[in-house]
């Protein structure tokens, strides 16, 4: 049974096809991640915290609890995959994958092609380089593969 | 399942009520800490050692046991939450906050915000700073929250 | 002395301007960095390996050679500063950033107030997030400063 | 030549009675600290950041400045002295403190014995206790003595 | 209960033959390893890719998706023993057998004596050195036996 | 659940002893050790390798099967106890305890006053230093003991 | 000025070759490596320790202190080298670079395009892989040079 | 130029003999090591700290000062030598010698034959044993040798 961070923009239902189709699969894998309710990560410096000063301050306090449940939850994890798509470039889902990296723990990244100059860096770094969802989860089945 | 050391003082029983709030909450955490009897926490050492020459040795042997404790159940966490009061300004609590960060263990800090002073290295390091055991308590749901 | 390895986007000369403010400051400090030369960057791979068959290939080939010179010298480095700006968001910076914070280096990250949002997670790891290279002069020369 | 790091109170100018005693004695050693000016410590965050929404965030703003330069200055030293005082009892000394243990840098505590009992749990995790500034130099010139 | 990585050549059924013998000494072991089929170790980057322009580039994507394997599985073991034969010496088991030792996981080398040569600085980091399969059960068996 | 490592002399029943009265307690803990029948530790290298050349060599070939399994058992463990009697000075007890402290793992120390002078160095750097099992018993009893 | 570690065969004079080439580039590099004499490398454990009882001795008594030279130099490296070559196939080079990358010590490699398939896997865990000695020189070139 | 730390007995001068043969050799090493002094080294607790209640106590108190010396001088030594005598079994030599390898620092065992017994476990863990300084020596000289 491994644990599987799933990195990446927030702003579709990625995770939720991806969890699907390994579902189908039936692979040993439970999945964390962040939160994808746009709205709710934006927001949860000030629900918790209370109104801010300023927008700069709230984001400051909406990271913290992002970044608070991203800590726990790829601390708990064994293998990172992060989605980067054409819209949603996050500087977040890029500082997750090289976090990934420095913790030794290995990096899938899904990316289109369209994206390999600006990625280069970080494809060069992951432990594996895919397009697609199903790459990706057709590398995560060949882990539990038998002969 | 996640475990949360609960660190910081002992001279009221904020730990049985933060539990008992987890619990109505039904998130998935076990939650460890320090001895809260505060007379058995100065006493241990001469409880198992017999009796000390002086209250110097009588501190230094309870300090052993105390911190036997304290680091075989933070070496066992996910999370460390640190709550200072107005009251009770240990050190000791500041020492099992700086352990947690050292050891890359998300710190939650609870305290009044008339305390921001003196605290705010310790604030700056932490992962969450909040004033109430409730904000800490929706900071831990967040981790779970699904979308 | 300390080594201070600029990290951040490539396309103006603000390393340069650093370190001339660095100087006027007579700041014990030396620098370290990617390369900068645009072009040279991204030809580095074919110009060492030769041709490759591919856009895709020719990058992944100058990845690997900008990765080494990166991992070197931030392994040798006791701070990192980042400089994101308006015009270019790369993603190897964040990576960079991510990738120091996650060896305990100290970051001090730069950004105009403009790119806040995008920044706020990395902002949040960073022990310091400034708008201006004086700035985090100021936040250098403070660790040297007597009293 | 050994680099040892002066943690704890900065309201009297003990680290400067320190070092001529250490500078007496000939001792091979740099030192390194905290900032000492108490108003440029707090006001750090402001002079660089500007003038911040209200007193929290300019004790927040200014804490990460102390930070970057305790972060810095703690890794690179060999040996860490944490003074506590009958007056001063500030939790970010602790901090240090129990940072420098979790690094595996062996800490001198200085404190009086008054204080023995709110500061056991570090004494007993400190490579050693003392009550005078000269008994830490006694013991930091023991490192260096010959046969 | 402890995971037993099984590095070394694929080339025969040897893990097959170890599990059974195992199996057959109820020993509270799982084991886990590389992809034992040759043809699908060799393929699986163009069978999760597609084609690549060469054969180089062939064995570097196949390469990539066996050290994710790789990585994953030897994270989680708990001991690793490397079979090493006459006919297959493959950099890569010795590849895994020096990750084991540099990540502190205890290694048994499986070889025959006419290796003792080229192997004997791995052999002098593993923990013990055996010449074959029932020795190793040997020594696993030993970490459990009772007095 | 903890998971305990009984390091120390092997020359008499001290571990079951041990275990029935924390078995009599009732406290949630798993105990590991070293192979505690001294003629099967001695002879274990010569019964999977063989008739070894001389007395060094058997030697040898024994440690390598005693320090599997002690490195496997010990990177399991919880908290390590070292019990160090008049009779029995073994080198490799006090190895197993510097080991268990350089690891971050909490030592017991059990040793007869009568010891102190030669086990003061390591005595100074376990977490505590009793000298009896029944005070260890104690110690351990106090992780768990609810307030 | 930067650290290497010329790991690989010992067969032919490449190291001084490389040194050369390094020295005609006025590139601030210290070379550190294994003995090149093999009959010394073989010999050293007899050479030291005196006559062994059979050829498997001798050669674990020699790994002692080639293992010995590698550990201590390795250590002092910033940068790693393998060289491999069609004639001499040596698993402890194929270890040093292994050990290299556990230590997160980046690792150029050079190979002929002969060996592509047989060193895949190192190829993909080294920052670089090349074919020529004047390419891996241009690689250590390319991390002084200015813009 | 590397640093050795000279662990073992302290009851003749075998380190006065130990360095005066790397002088003759003209080998670029410096020594540290503990105090060679008995007295002082079982005394410095007291001088330092003032009379203590009882023998035990003036142990501990010793041993403290005995141990930061020794921290603060294994953490900076690039290799360990630890001299194990017929007469003088101490068991904190055995602490320096198996911190010294829990540290990753390669450790040279010098020991009589007569004591291969006792020592057979801290012996297979060290990188090299052997039975005279001269030989240590020459294990040393290997380091630095050219081809």
């Amino acid at each position: 049974m491994l644990t599987v961070y799933l990195a990446g923009q927030i702003h579709d239902d990625w995770r939720k096809q991806f969890k699907e189709k390994a579902s189908a699969l039936e692979l040993p894998l439970t999945f964390v991640g962040p939160m994808e309710n746009h709205d709710r990560s934006d927001n949860i410096g000030e629900e918790i915290l209370g109104k801010q000063p300023n927008p700069v301050l709230k984001d400051e306090a909406a990271s913290k609890f992002n970044n608070l449940r991203t800590q726990v939850l790829l601390n708990k994890s064994d293998v990172v995959i992060a989605l980067f798509g054409e819209k949603y470039k996050q500087w977040n889902s890029a500082m997750d994958a090289a976090t990934a990296i420095a913790l030794q723990k290995p990096l899938i990244l899904i990316r289109p092609e369209s994206l390999h100059h600006p990625l280069k860096e970080i494809s060069e770094k992951a432990q594996v380089t895919v397009e697609t969802m199903d790459q990706a989860l057709q590398a995560l089945a060949y882990i539990f593969e038998d002969n």
